[in-house]
């Protein structure tokens, strides 16, 4: 029989959101809440500290009081300046089931909340400074093998690419569960400027469904572009302007095809100048958006993996892990408050 | 001694502004009013034509009342469906010293304004339909050479590229006053949606002056790269971030950094992929953003020469001359309302 006893609480505490897993033996999703506010809403409030303890309370107050012996972890822009305590950073490179030198926790009604800290690139002379927090997590709940225990010696130091698609898309490599670079593109947020706010979203109108067609038209631009390689978003971008101008593009395609447009271009360089000789990568996002970027992927010639929905549930469970606040069985070390 | 006779009244009459020149003879700007309302002010007025009529009577009003003989010609959006009327297209090729087949001419309290036709390219599979509507009238101002008398023979089919910069920036290629082709580039719109309204903005802070430096820096990255070749802008910008995280770049430098980053892409991959052979450019803008384009040339290694500010005002005299409503000596066609 399943054994569904509650070990852990794991919180993705983000910009817009917080989702809580009630979690067990080997980071098995008992239970979950999706709609909790996230940091945005909850720093501008009179008395921050107050309201993120609320707002832990109305999510997970009925879990832990049937099991006050609950620890509890959470990642994401809960540890950033603008969360409920600043959580600092990592500097790469990063065995992810390493436990950090210097642990955040936020002394709650509950007990200590463990705080993931964030990842950071120093960068060099012509290579940027970076920065993750929340993807960590999600990254290390998204690698595909059941990852050694903590302090055991590294079963595998083989390189690998994980794609993390969204408003700041992050891609990141590994040699096993050590990250060694990363790179964020601002993509995701470029996409939402130029279909709400720019001249292009003047003539677009909202799609029924998604419209794959559309989406490889711009794919098409993408790679092959106008000229020899990859074409510049700046220069492409007018097109889905004038194509509708001309009548030779619907103005319910606009959006699918200035995804494709930008998906593209941001996977055709990647692909080309960062993986070097990688050709397969795990992509950690939700279906619709992760399969956009798997398909450019496989017009790049990279074959691709979707990482599962809730990687950041196992993400966290094996972070909790790591941080020795469960073992791997689940065995609780918090003291009951 | 210098004749000071008025000839012809231009208007380069775009979104957001209206420009009217008095000009003499060879097009010298005897007069001018830069203060008028743009398309954008007067097309949601209750009764358009109206507010077009009354902003003309505001700029020119004095300057028709002493020469009830001079014609009257428009440019930009003014001849926009958003316009006074919509003055339609020419497809490329166009001489830009050729009559139009169809003149787009609206009756005035003054006699008839005549505006001047935008250009269209249709473009094929993969390369894009494209539209200009006022720049054809700066590029035409902003050929070097005066041109040649109407009718006559062209004397030169030297290439040329000229460059436009603005909201939206315009690469056009000519041989003589001729325009074979030209691609629109997004690279002002998408500047001033990155430095006012993307998370860049949140750690911005204006400058007190322009910082050459932090531009020179932002084009380093885009020439130099941290990969081989051009660094594609969604995965360079978020830099102007982790930089002033990092401590490695002031809040009052982001603004000319991104600038840096965001023309010299745009300039790098036409130097290399649109210009083909081309080492010459022509820069048409204001002294500030045409110093920028000529920077970021020359470190493609392109020659540019800036036009005259004025250039509209040249290119309304020479359409003017074109269109037949004035001949080269200003002698005058329109019959007196």
């Amino acid at each position: 029989m399943t054994d569904l006893t509650p070990r852990l609480i794991g919180l993705d505490w983000g910009t817009t959101s917080c989702r809580a897993y009630l979690l067990g033996r080997d980071g098995a999703v008992l239970d979950q809440r999706l709609g909790g506010r996230g940091v945005l809403a909850l720093t501008h409030s009179g008395d921050r500290e107050a309201a993120f303890e609320h707002e832990l309370a109305d999510l997970c107050g009925e879990w832990l009081e049937s099991n006050p012996h609950l620890s509890l972890v959470a990642s994401g822009m809960v540890g950033s300046n603008q969360g409920w305590v600043e959580a600092g950073y990592r500097n790469l490179p990063v065995d992810l089931l390493s436990r950090p030198d210097y642990l955040t926790e936020v002394a709650t009604a509950y007990g200590p909340l463990f705080i993931v800290p964030g990842l950071f690139k120093e960068g060099g002379d012509l290579d940027f400074p970076d920065v993750i927090r929340g993807e960590e997590t999600q990254l290390l709940g998204a690698l595909p093998e059941a990852p050694r225990a903590v302090g055991e010696p590294a079963t595998t130091d083989q390189p690998a690419v994980v794609v993390l698609p969204g408003t700041h898309t992050k891609w990141v490599r590994l040699e096993g569960t050590v990250v060694t670079d990363f790179v964020t593109s601002m993509t995701g947020e470029l996409f939402g400027l130029v279909t709400q706010q720019s001249i292009i979203s003047r003539l677009a109108e909202d799609p029924q469904e998604p419209d794959a067609e559309a989406f490889e038209r711009g794919l098409d631009v993408a790679f092959g572009g106008t000229r020899d390689g990859a074409a510049d978003i700046a220069s492409t971008l007018f097109s889905a302007r004038t194509l509708v101008m001309a009548g030779k593009l619907e103005p319910t395609a606009v959006k699918d095809y200035v995804s494709g447009l930008m998906i593209g271009a941001e996977v055709e360089q990647f692909a080309r100048n960062w993986m070097g000789e990688h050709r397969e990568a795990t992509i950690c996002a939700n279906a619709q958006l992760g399969s956009r970027y798997a398909r450019a992927l496989e017009r790049a010639g990279v074959r691709s993996t979707l990482a599962p929905e809730d990687a950041v549930a196992t993400g966290l469970w094996r972070t909790a892990v790591a941080l020795e606040i469960v073992d791997r069985n689940g065995i609780v070390e918090k003291e009951t408050p």
